[in-house]
């Protein structure tokens, strides 16, 4: 495990590794694309090494998310079965983790409206990570599940009562809101949630091979699927700089500290010796080292995701299972949360 | 019947009138206080002549939406009770009519996340009717369920496909939104949804006894279920004018028009030959002519309605079949929808 999976908050830290099962994770992903190298180095390394802990894991594919920013779902079902093939190969455990989907969970969802009347349009106006998405999707429509989805995703992590968020800091924003909304529905109706914590990520975020930020659907990813040869391929067309020498300076050499911090991430070490061992070797051995660094350090979630992906309705019976579980736990919350409401007949 | 419920556009009676089994109506009630007599000559009393002529009746307890503008749902438990009651004292017929609550129907309510994505947050802004209603409500908070209630009236009207919605000229405005959402959803993914069509009320507006808008929490309302005593007592309060002869001129005299108006409904007559009769007998003879329209027009139904009350049981027993038929129509409009959407794995 190498240091940079070490959660910054040492306190929090502590105490997952003190008492593991006293913790319930929720995260996920928006099926818009495949899994990438950062995702793997950011999020979902992480939350295998958290589930290996014996940390009770949901993991959601946020499918109805995919339509904040676009008009319509697209090939969402192959897009889904990958992500769901990308989790399993990099170690997600269905015995042990609950990974489901939006759309099957009808009593997730119904959480949003009371949860709505809980935030003001102006809270949800403010939020500093929906103006920057707003502003990044190019479109001069905002739509009413963009302008919303912050609480949906209160819901998502109110459901299952998780306590603990593995995040990046611009998650920040929604984890706030949820507690808002935890806290205003304990006081207002009777103590139902927790208050969900935030682990911050300590993984530096990868850029893309052409500097910009790494995007499933962007074309300037590794995925964790590739073979070894497209990793190569997509490798030797990053963008470097024209300086010989190769150093660890994000600042001022972000293109080539990436390939740098992506090989140190691969091989768990330090990107500056990475870029000693390479020194005047330039951008070609480099690339090597990134390439040879990579493909070794996904070689075994590849070659198990091929096994996977023989298994005809796999995906289908782990999604299936994680939907009824995660059904059979919303739909209690829901119980409770119309106990609390006074709205049983 | 009197003239003043026929619907004002003739093109769509006709429609219904010569084949009512090819309608759906979904119509239904905010559970913020007891139905008066503004919802009876409104709304009720054409629910029970369109349920009667064999249109397919939806009935919506609409529990979620009281906390729109207030901040908690209060003793919703004995409003709710109360309000099934009264439906079925004015003549729904359980067996005909599908009565139900937003709360207990999770596929209905999982509709308004797709739906979100439907609408832009300036079409949401926009709705004249919010905006009214956020002005009246008199709080400085707008909450985002206030915001986008529209859109949950839209997934009531499109998860059962209704196509017809009997509605007062303020409620156009959703009619409108609810058919951009099925259009588009249609022109997107598949063609699903009806397009409901809005059957406007041409009952004359009854003003509350104070001059004011007649609200179930108010004050100022003849309830339906009141004795003919508390009857009595708040038409003697009522607002009245100065001049001795009784007119019917609802522009230059309100309070006294509306009392005429209320006389006419009650006893489906001509509000000028009520205010005629009247004439020179001044305000006290005008409130007990009133007085006595309403409580003979209501007598039936309240005497109805004391049965049903003692009825152990009854109104759990309404709801959980109008709950469980909503649902299982609800969960079969939802399986559509994933499939139209791709959102099956």
């Amino acid at each position: 495990m190498s240091t940079t999976t070490v959660p910054r908050d040492l306190e929090l830290s502590a105490r997952v590794l003190a008492s593991p099962q006293d913790f319930r994770v929720l995260t996920g992903d928006r099926p818009t694309g495949a899994l990438h190298v950062g995702h793997y180095f950011g999020t979902l390394h992480n939350r295998v090494l958290l589930q290996d802990l014996g940390v009770e894991m949901f993991v959601l594919v946020a499918d109805y998310q995919v339509i904040t920013d676009r008009d319509v779902t697209g090939r969402i079902g192959s897009v889904v079965e990958g992500i769901v093939l990308d989790y399993l190969a990099a170690g997600l455990d269905p015995e042990r983790a609950t990974i489901f989907a939006h759309s099957a969970v009808p009593a997730l969802n119904q959480l949003v409206l009371p949860f709505l009347s809980l935030v003001s349009t102006s809270e949800l106006s403010r939020n500093p990570t929906v103006k920057e998405e707003i502003a990044s999707s190019g479109r001069s429509m905002v739509s009413g599940l963009m302008f919303t989805y912050p609480v949906h995703q209160a819901a998502d992590l109110l459901f299952c009562k998780s306590n603990l968020v593995p995040v990046g800091d611009d998650q920040l924003p929604h984890i706030e809101l949820t507690r808002t909304i935890a806290r205003r529905f304990n006081d207002r109706y009777r103590p139902l949630f927790p208050l969900p914590e935030a682990m911050l990520s300590t993984a530096p975020r990868l850029l893309g091979t052409d500097g910009a930020k790494m995007g499933k659907s962007s074309g300037n990813s590794i995925e964790l699927r590739a073979t070894a040869d497209e990793t190569a391929r997509v490798i030797r067309g990053a963008k470097t700089d024209a300086e010989r020498r190769i150093t660890f300076d994000p600042v001022n050499r972000p293109e080539v500290s990436n390939l740098v911090l992506l090989a140190a991430l691969a091989g768990e070490r330090d990107p500056h010796d990475v870029a000693d061992e390479v020194g005047d070797g330039g951008a070609a051995v480099l690339k090597r080292t990134v390439t040879e660094a990579v493909n070794e350090c996904l070689r075994p979630m590849r070659e198990r995701r091929l096994e996977l992906a023989a298994e005809p309705g796999l995906v289908h019976r782990v999604l299936s299972r994680g939907n009824e579980t995660a059904d059979a736990i919303a739909e209690s919350t829901l119980a409770e949360v119309r106990e609390a409401m006074g709205t049983r007949y």
